[in-house]
Formats: C-alpha cells, sequence, structure tokens
C-alpha cells in the first residue's frame, strides 16, 4: 500500500531520529548559520518571489530526509490530482478546484466530464460589467446615486481573504468607493457600518454559498429593514453571490444582480472566486483584481511544477510540518514587515487552522496527535513592541517574517539617523530573524538570550497586485501540502457542526421566550439554563436583573 | 525561606498530581459540567461583572489546593505592596503604580517618600482643560480650524491599550474627533494614514516615555515634514506625552502643550494614564474618560481585597497557571463576543506576553520551562468561523470567552428565525463552550468530537466606560497575579533589547551605504550582509535588481 501519510511512511522514524539530533549543542541555530554559504543553500527565488529559510533548524542530513517526502507521499502528483478536478474531499465528494478559479487559456477542467470552465469566465465577465457600471455611475441606487458604499455581508471564509486583500491593496483604490465588512452577527457590528454608511449611496454584497448561514441571513434581515426604514428599495441596492438556485438565487426576491459561486470551491479557498472578486473589482476595478488572479496562477503553477528543492510553497509545508510534528512545536506566527500585510494573519488563521485542525486522516481513521497549528501574527515592527519578549525569552515558536522590497508612497522622504522609514523597517526585519537564531549568551539570566528560534522570511519585490495573488497562493498551496502531508482532509470542516448543532437549540429557545413570557427553556442542561435566564434578566443566583435590551 | 514562585512552593507537586488525575475518563470535563450546582458553584460575581469558570478542568479538591496558592505566595500582599509604590520591578528599581493613575480620594501614594498623586490629579486636570479646550474649537491649527483629526504617534504599549479602549468604546464617541493610529515605522503606516487625514485640522499625539523610540521618531519627522510641506506649523499641530525632561519636554522644540508620564507606569499597564487619557478624552470628552478610571479603579480594589474564592483577576490567574504550567495548555484564547472587543487579543497580547514571557525569577535564576504563554484571539462568532475547527478536533487550547449582556444599538430590532441579532450572538456563546467542554462521541471519526477543552467566560453587563475601565484592569491585574505565581518580574522586558542592538548596527551600516554608494556594509555576518544587498538591489545571488525605492 503506497503511504498517505507522514507517520505511515518508512521515512518517519528516520525523521524523528533527525529532529532528535538537531536538539544537540553542535545543532544549535548560532552554528548551523555559520556553515558556508548558508544564506544561498538555504534559500530559493521563484515567482517574482525569495524564501529564505536558512535560520530553519536543518542540515543537509535533515533536508534531504524531508524532501524525500515529496516521493514517498506523491506530493505533487496529488498536488496535480486536485487541479485536474478529482474529488479529492472525499467526506463531501467534491472537487477542490480554487485554481480553476485564476485558470486562464483554453484548457478544460472537468468535473464529472463536464468543463467547469465556460462559468467561471461568464462570472469573470459579469464581474468586470458590473464593477465597471457601478464605478463609472451607470448603475445606481433606488435613489438615482451612484454607490459611494460597498459593505459585504458574508463571515468566514466570505470575509477574511477578501478582507487581506482589500487591505494589502488600499493604497491602489482610486477611493470611489469605501469598503465595509459586516461578518460578526453581534448588532454593534451592524451599528458601526451603519453609522459609517449614507444609505442611499451604498450597495450590500451578500456572500454565502448555502445563502442559509444563521449570521449572514441575519444581518442582511437587518439591513433590508434598514434600507426600507429610510425609504430604500432593497433589490435595487443588493447583490448576492451565491451558489445556484440557493434562496439568495431566487427570482422571486430580486437583486440588482447574483454572481454564482461552485461546490468545487470551498469558502476559505474562495477569495479569487466571485467572493473576492465582486467587492474587490468594485473597490479596484476590475483589471487590478485580475492582475491578481494572473499572480495566484503564476503560483499554482509553481506549486505544481517546481521539484521540491525549488519549490516555494512546498518547502514552506515540509519546513511547518517539520517543526509542528518533528520538532514539536505548537504554535507558528506570521509577521509581515509591512502594514499593508495587517489582515495576513488572520486570513491565514481561518486557511490553515480550518483546513488542517482534523484528528481524522482521509480514510477516516484516527489521529494521535491531532494535526494542525495554531497560527497567530501582527505586522512587525509593531509585534516587536508587543509579545516579542516571549519569542526571545519565553516559550519558543517558528516565524514566518514576510518583507517587501520595495515600499509604495515613496514620496514621503524624512530620513531618521540617516535612513529612510522604510529602511528601518528592513534593519528591524533581518535583526529579529537573527537575533532569535543566534540568541546572545549572558551570565545575567534576565539578559540571557537563548537563541535556537527558527523562522524563515519570504521577501516580495512589491505590494502590486501581482504579489499579493502570488502570496494568497502560496498560502493556499502551503496549507494543502501540509493536509497531504498529515494525509488528511484539508477541505471539510466538521468540527464547526457541534457548535452549529447546539446553537440551533438554543436559538429555538430563546425564539419561544421572546413569545412566551412564562416559559422558562423547558428541558436542559442547568449552565445552559443560567445563561439564558442571564439574558433576561435573571442572575445565576435567581437575583433579578434590569433588562435593557 | 518564603516561597516566591510556584515551583518552589511545597504545594507544587501535589499540584502537579492533581493535574495528572484530572486526565483520567472520570474527570472529563463532560462528567464535571454534570455535578450539582456546577454553574453556581463555579461562578463569581464581583465589580459588576461575572466569571463563571464551571467548564475548566478543576473540581473541588484540585480548586482547595490551587487556591491554597494565595497563601503560599502571599499574592494579595505582593499586590498591595505594588499599590503602596514598593519597588517591585527590582531589575529597573521602580515602583509600580498604574494603579495610582486611577486613584481618586485624598490618600497619598508615596515612592521615595514623595507623594506622587499631586502630580497625577495635574495631569489629569490638564487633559479635562485641554480635551475640552480642543474639542469646542478654543485651540485650533496654525490656520485657524479647529481639529477633526487626531493622528496617535506611538508603538507597542503607547498604542496597543488605547486602541482596545478607544475601538471599544467607538460608539460613544461624537464624531467631532476621527482617531488615527501610526504605529508602525514602515512607511505604507504613514501614507495611509496621511491619505485618510486632512492636515489643516489635524492634531499629532507623540507618545514615547523616553522620547527616543526608533519609529516613534521616525514617523514624528515624517509628520513634521509633512506639515511643513504644506504649510503648517508643526508646533501648533502636535502635542507630546512623555517623560519629565525627555527630548520631547524641550522648551527649544515647542508644542501645544506635553504630558508627563511618569517611570512608576510601565508601557503596556499605562492605558490609564495620559498615554491612553490625551487621545481618549479627545475622542469622548474627559467625563467618560473618567468613568473609564473609575471602573478600572474599582476593579483594582476589588483585585486586592477580595478573598481568593471571590476574587475574580485572582482566580483568572490561578486557573492560567493551572492551564499552562500544570495541565500544560501552550497557548490562551481570548474570544469576546462583542465587536467592539476586537482589540483586545492584541492588548492583552502585549500586556500578558511582554509582561510573563520571561526565563528568569525575580531573583535572576533561570525558569525552566520559561513562563508565560502564547495568547491569541478574534472576536465570536468570526472565530467560529474561522480557527474553530481547530479548537473542537485538532490541538486542545482553553479558551477565555466574553459575554455582553446588554447589546448598545437597540434600534436594529429586525429578528431572523425569532431571535435579534443580539440573541442569536448570546446563543452561540454559550453553545460553543458547551459543544467545547462536552464534545459528543461518534463513531465516524470526522464527526468525532473528544470535547475536555476548557474555557472560562467572563459577563459584562454592557460596554459603558466603566465596564471597559474594569475589564482593561482586570486583565492587568491577573497579568501581575500570574507573574507574582510563576516568581518573575512582569514589568521589565529585557528580551527585546538584543533586537533593538542588532537592528542599531544595521541601521548604521544602511545609513552609511546611503552617503557612499560603494560601501559595502563592512565586516558582519553573511545572511545580513545578503539583505543589506537586497536591500539595495543586489539578489543573494549577485544578480543586480531594478531599485525602485
Amino acid at each position: 500500500m503506497t503511504s498517505f501519510r507522514l507517520d505511515q511512511t518508512t521515512v518517519h522514524q528516520p525523521l524523528l531520529q533527525e529532529a532528535q539530533r538537531m536538539q544537540r549543542p553542535e545543532n544549535h541555530l548560532r552554528r548551523l548559520i555559520e556553515t558556508p554559504d548558508r544564506l544561498k543553500r538555504y534559500s530559493i527565488e521563484g515567482c517574482g518571489m525569495l524564501l529564505d529559510y536558512s535560520r530553519q533548524r536543518l542540515d543537509d542530513a535533515a533536508r534531504r530526509l524531508l524532501f524525500t517526502l515529496e516521493d514517498a507521499l506523491r506530493l505533487r502528483q496529488r498536488f496535480g490530482a486536485m487541479c485536474a478536478g478529482e474529488k479529492i474531499n472525499v467526506t463531501e465528494n467534491r472537487a477542490v478546484l480554487h485554481t480553476a478559479a485564476r485558470a486562464f487559456g483554453d484548457d478544460p477542467i472537468r468535473v464529472d466530464g463536464r468543463d467547469v470552465m465556460p462559468e467561471i469566465r461568464r462570472v469573470r465577465d459579469q464581474m468586470k460589467q458590473f464593477s465597471e457600471q457601478v464605478r463609472s455611475g451607470a448603475i445606481t441606487g433606488s435613489t438615482g446615486k451612484p454607490f459611494r458604499h460597498v459593505v459585504v455581508i458574508g463571515i468566514g471564509g466570505s470575509y477574511l481573504g477578501t478582507e487581506f486583500v482589500s487591505t494589502a491593496l488600499a493604497a491602489l483604490s482610486d477611493r470611489r468607493l469605501t469598503l465595509h465588512y459586516l461578518a460578526n452577527v453581534d448588532i454593534h457590528n451592524f451599528g458601526a457600518v451603519a453609522a459609517a454608511i449614507d444609505p442611499e449611496t451604498t450597495l450590500w454584497v451578500v456572500i454565502s454559498k448555502s445563502y442559509t448561514t444563521a449570521e449572514t441571513s441575519a444581518n442582511t434581515h437587518q439591513a433590508e429593514q434598514f434600507m426600507r426604514d429610510k425609504g430604500l428599495d432593497p433589490a435595487r441596492h443588493t447583490v448576492t453571490v451565491t451558489s445556484k438556485g440557493s434562496p439568495g438565487d431566487d427570482p422571486a426576491r430580486p437583486v440588482l444582480q447574483t454572481f454564482h459561486m461552485f461546490d468545487f470551491i470551498g469558502g476559505r479557498y474562495s477569495v479569487t472566486s466571485a467572493v473576492g472578486g465582486v467587492p474587490l473589482s468594485l473597490l479596484l476595478g476590475y483589471d487590478r483584481f485580475e492582475a491578481f488572479l494572473l499572480g495566484a496562477a503564476e503560483m499554482d503553477r509553481h506549486a505544481l511544477e517546481a521539484p521540491v528543492a525549488k519549490n516555494l510553497p512546498l518547502i514552506a509545508a515540509l519546513i511547518s510540518i517539520w517543526n509542528t510534528s518533528l520538532l514539536g512545536y505548537g504554535q507558528q506566527a506570521i509577521i509581515p514587515y509591512a502594514s499593508p500585510l495587517a489582515k495576513l494573519a488572520p486570513h491565514v488563521q481561518q486557511l490553515n487552522m480550518e483546513s488542517n485542525g482534523k484528528a481524522a486522516d482521509i480514510q477516516g481513521d484516527s489521529l494521535e496527535p491531532p494535526a494542525g497549528v495554531v497560527i497567530f501574527g501582527e505586522p512587525g515592527t509593531n509585534a516587536q513592541h508587543s509579545f516579542f519578549q516571549l519569542a526571545h525569552q519565553g516559550h519558543p515558536f517558528p516565524i514566518e517574517f514576510i518583507g517587501v522590497r520595495t515600499p509604495q508612497y515613496t514620496q514621503y522622504t524624512a530620513r531618521s539617523k540617516g535612513v529612510t522609514n522604510h529602511q528601518e523597517l528592513w534593519a528591524n526585519l533581518v535583526a529579529q530573524a537573527n537575533a532569535l537564531a543566534a540568541g546572545r549568551p549572558s551570565e545575567d539570566r534576565t539578559r540571557h538570550f537563548e537563541g535556537n528560534r527558527p523562522s524563515s522570511t519570504l521577501v516580495l519585490e512589491d505590494l502590486q497586485p501581482i504579489n499579493v495573488g502570488r502570496l494568497l497562493s502560496f498560502y493556499e498551496a502551503r496549507t494543502v501540502y501540509e493536509g497531504f502531508i498529515w494525509g488528511i482532509n484539508s477541505f471539510d470542516q466538521f468540527g464547526v457542526e457541534l457548535g452549529k448543532v447546539l446553537a440551533d437549540d438554543l436559538r429555538m429557545r430563546i425564539a419561544r421566550r421572546n413569545s412566551e413570557p412564562d416559559y422558562d427553556f423547558g428541558d436542559m442542561d442547568d449552565i445552559g439554563r443560567g445563561y439564558l435566564r442571564l439574558l433576561f434578566g435573571e442572575s445565576f443566583r435567581g437575583r433579578v436583573l434590569s433588562v435593557k435590551f
């Protein structure tokens, strides 16, 4: 039988031994980074990006062994199967074709024998036309005024990726439209958005594959009532992005336009579909969105075709597994030295933790310990002044630094201590990775730096759409490759189901209480009842509280 | 000798045994939460807040033992010494008096025999007057227009706490002024702020205790050049918050006003000083800032006076230590079911990880393993649609949920499935904690929920300033108590020094290259040189790149 998960390959035990060997003092990172040509030998370039992993806890022997996983687990072959439309999401019997969303050229991509590219091209054309018409003022709201605000109603995969990209590319917006996000069902989210927009010039983009997501439904109802209260026709202020035939694609409930999404593109992988495409085309113009797609497509090809030693996302995935499952680190930080990438970590948190936080393998057998790792991060240098104390002297965790070689905003040229702001930023990026790796021993334990803290650095040339597209696809491919190595299905998310089932039950009890003031929530667990009573004004100890809502 | 750190107390071994005992199947959380009166017996109320720890992996025996740490480590006595001005920051020979920043009443608080309260009151009065004069238009910019934008230039402790509070209370702003943050030295941060403001109506608040922070200096220089380019007089558009006698408090460099900060209040504990006070008073009006201070002061008293079994931050600290050092969890998540608390986790990341990410105890001896824990978080329900897959089925980590009983924005009343948005939010909060604790076993491993994932829930009545003040102080006191238990100094941050030293060196090399184009960075490590060459347009492999900056 061919292996499909790391811990069943013949290379697993030898890898664990290599990881043990790296714990020896002579393999401290301080020593490794001093080996000849370390930087050249542990960095690769491709797709206009550079991946430096010279400060990972790897030497030639460990790396050689790690790279054999490509063959042992047929990693690129499985990636190819994904791109070709094979139904690798086995639990849901679905193809996984986010790569098709940015495929150009004439090659068909078939699912169940049917080429999916024509419908993808159709949606792209629709986005191009619609965004141009809105941006030019040809399509207006119900009072005839051009749109100035776009509110994206969507949560999780219908929100985080688009937020990452719109933040990364904000400087390129001509500011014709302002983008707002309404994700959380918390009424504070709605209230803050309502206070920031002008209803007459606001377009609401409702994004939900099933169109039954509880949060998105609640916010859509709220928005519709808000529009009606302002004398506006919701049908002329709303577009939907949803599956064909969903309640959001119902001629009985007319909207300006409906853009289709497809069951072969999962939420957290959907930024390059209409989920990201509608808001990003409106904000930036369709051409910039397409440049972003081209970057993602280029990285897809690289991820599929580059041999392991030259393959950026594949090496990043192998390092992630090395750190997590072999060296035993429980977290990873993503620290972009670029403010516009502030929303990258929240996006990758979803992308990676929802994809790979799994306790069953692709055949349904247990994984012990479970796959996945906690990912968090904030931009540098901010993070240095926040949690880097712990990174340097507390529990170590691997870091993925990101540098951008050429900044925007070159008109601001003031220098401080002889350097530009960008040069100061760069100096800090380089200094942190070095300090973490090398450390600096001291007799004074409060000033002792143990070092041996691993990091990689990814360098982008600039923050043009093509590079943001490459970066998005890099993290998608890294995540997919990690899932292949762990042998899991990175495309389902059954772990979120139980919470939904329990929330459904609680919602029904609350709804009943809304109409029956004497209803005490029926038969249920004590703690849950305590919280429902608290919501309706009675403390855990039976005291009556004033009810203000 | 009295013990001052957990692992040197006589109770440490018994606690480890209790933690072992909790691993047994009969102590699964599913069982614990079904014990009689679990909610009442494992929740406390105080300071208008409720802390429910019924879903922590504790039973009566374990809790009893954990509570003995209060006596064994004299925790409240040490907290009292802190509040009384004792120099518990021993490495820097400083008092730790953030509690004095919100002390009202007439009692003196002495450091080296000198009462610090008069100067604290003076700064408060100054903030009150200044904020009223700016808000009323009595103080204007250099062209006579009233201020409409405030840009806070500051990083780390001069930024994150204020950002948390201003986000939490944003709904209370009368929108006379818009607040912007310029923290990162990244020129993208400056560029984005510059594009969002109107220079003539912008007040810059420069916050730095030493006034030598590299990022803040660079951004201040950038801002001053920007103002001069617009024909404005920086002196009439700038206030400083800094130590007496720092370069930011120099009559030779006039500004509108200077507000003093004191060496007995550390950056990450400084939100209730002028660091938070100046921007928050400008945004919200001084009275709301004072209400926030009163809430913080109330929680300070509670933290000091309430016996352990009734003490919210002390119990939260004990639970944090229980989970981290005894049960062995490597992360904690903070998940507020309230969008306005979106910036709480980044604030607590700094507060807690910078305070307690330490490898030396208060006497300078090694701590192995190091103290501290990784903290991360996003608001719920957003987090459910992001990384909760991993929380439910991947590596478990403890969670601190936060609920708000009464929302703002009660004017939006649309219901979905019979409930308001706030009720939907509440149902999810309750459902998640239950699902994580109880789980739901299944033969199908992809749908198996192991449960036994601990959480606490903190409930606030609403998001008025008093409650946000209580919440701020709760996390400060929790952090301080954790540090006392680990036996570390939570008030220094030598772990950030090495990175600064290395960055200083790199900056000097870059500055020299700026003036000497042939300079190849002198004697330095290969990797560092590779990055400096890259910045100036040469790839790691010697190829010349186009230089665009």
